[in-house]
């Protein structure tokens, strides 16, 4: 394996043991583990868990980006790109059944206290998560589909946060039905 | 001290320790040091630290109830109850500058897929807090402050899970700003 393949291994694998897991619930020899490396190697590629961590938080904000194409569609009217968005992230959630939760939301609540570097790329993460639907928030309003006097930075982030909450009920009823409840009527109730 | 004693230290200091550090993140040792107990004693009480995380879910959740009355006071209309109640539970927040989060909310990301005692603890838990909303929301709707054609119960799901969303929100930016957000725009969107 070369160098480069190590990394990606021990980068893809704790990105799978961590969300599953939780933080410290893993340690570096799992991670090693899982990702089929001697132990030994994992500190030739990241000077710490946390700094895997942080790691793990860009790879899997990254892999999210892809649904932002959903939010370009010109043949939708902008607020059915919005559902059609979240709705293709539910679909996600529901992939694993609703047992891993959010990556940002597992370690927003176990790491904010812990580990200053990995709150702060988590704020980096959800400030970047905003910028992405205000555009399309923006859009909505020029459009007449969204009220003029709405604030799309404060809908944005209102946005994020019910997902979130959506997110982690779903994870401990292990059903669908929180993010059901958000995309077929929380959604509606902000999106006016 | 008296057995009774060393379980009420036991449970108080689990209680502060568990929020602040996570579940995974904390150690028997961690507790027993803060509860000023020897270690030894810890499972004289307790059969594992799982079974203290039960017992910490259910102090916390006995804690939050001295809100409830909030809910009861008939001098004031049913919506302005239940805003004046999450209102005290922000403040309960608040008091600790945003840093804990809700218990509820940590344990769901964390130990969900962990520990299938406390995921059912957690479960039962958040349904029992939607019972408490669900009577003062079929009030408002008797008093026609609220849409009849809404089902309270569904309401008083998506309003803690918005509620857990905005709390999660405010441990990643140690800032209250998301919760003003959840109760001076999100409750009056969906409180119609």
């Amino acid at each position: 394996m070369t160098r480069a393949n190590v990394r990606e291994q021990l980068l893809e694998a704790g990105l799978d043991t961590l969300h599953r897991q939780s933080f410290n619930g893993t340690s570096v020899q799992d991670i090693t583990q899982a990702a089929g490396v001697p132990k030994g190697s994992f500190y030739n590629h990241f000077e710490s868990k946390e700094a895997l961590g942080v790691a793990v938080v860009q790879r899997y904000v990254q892999d999210r980006r892809r649904h932002k194409i959903i939010l370009a569609d010109q043949s939708l009217l902008p607020l059915d790109r919005v559902r059609k968005y979240f709705a293709a992230m539910g679909q996600r959630a529901s992939d694993t059944g609703y047992t891993r939760g959010c990556l940002i939301g597992n370690f927003a609540t176990e790491l904010s206290g812990q580990s200053p570097t990995i709150r702060q790329e988590l704020s980096h993460s959800l400030r970047e998560w905003t910028e992405i639907l205000v555009p399309v928030l923006l859009e909505a309003q020029e459009a007449g589909q969204l009220a003029g006097e709405v604030s799309v930075q404060d809908l944005a982030n209102v946005l994020i946060d019910t997902w979130e909450g959506a997110v982690l009920r779903c994870k401990v009823e292990q059903s669908g039905q929180p993010l059901e409840r958000f995309l077929n009527g929380t959604l509606n109730r902000l999106l006016v």
